[in-house]
């Protein structure tokens, strides 16, 4: 039930956050000042640790500068079709 | 700080999916049932009471039977470009 495999959702969110966040060659902390965001939060965030709800969906988004559904769709954060 | 309005993603995310729960034809109800999440939940979601979280969003997005993406982009859940 509390899978923390490839399919998860949580890891596949955090896979695509940290791909643009290298794209963009900032760090987990500056990315975390940007969407103000503790630290601890955007490295659990990466490593799939978070359920992570909208409004920070949102920030992570913003900061990261790109919509939400790119961050879903071209990073990879689903594979439901 | 805790704004309701019009900007508020959770407001514009209920919207996404009373939209295409309508455009299928289901029921609040209905909808609960495909996605195995529990119908006032369902309720206070489309009414933007809810800051949902990753794996809701990925069974509401599958019972919907659109990708998570279509329900940001083409539903309208997101406004930041």
């Amino acid at each position: 039930m509390d899978n923390m495999g490839e399919d998860d959702i949580r890891v596949r969110f955090g896979r695509a956050v940290r791909k643009r966040r290298q794209e963009l060659g900032l760090s987990q902390e500056e990315l975390a000042d940007r969407a103000s965001i503790h630290r601890t939060y955007v490295g659990d965030v990466e490593r799939g640790e978070r359920n992570i709800a909208l409004q920070n969906i949102e920030k992570l988004a913003k900061a990261l500068d790109v919509p939400i559904s790119t961050l879903f769709k071209d990073y990879g954060a689903e594979n439901d079709k």
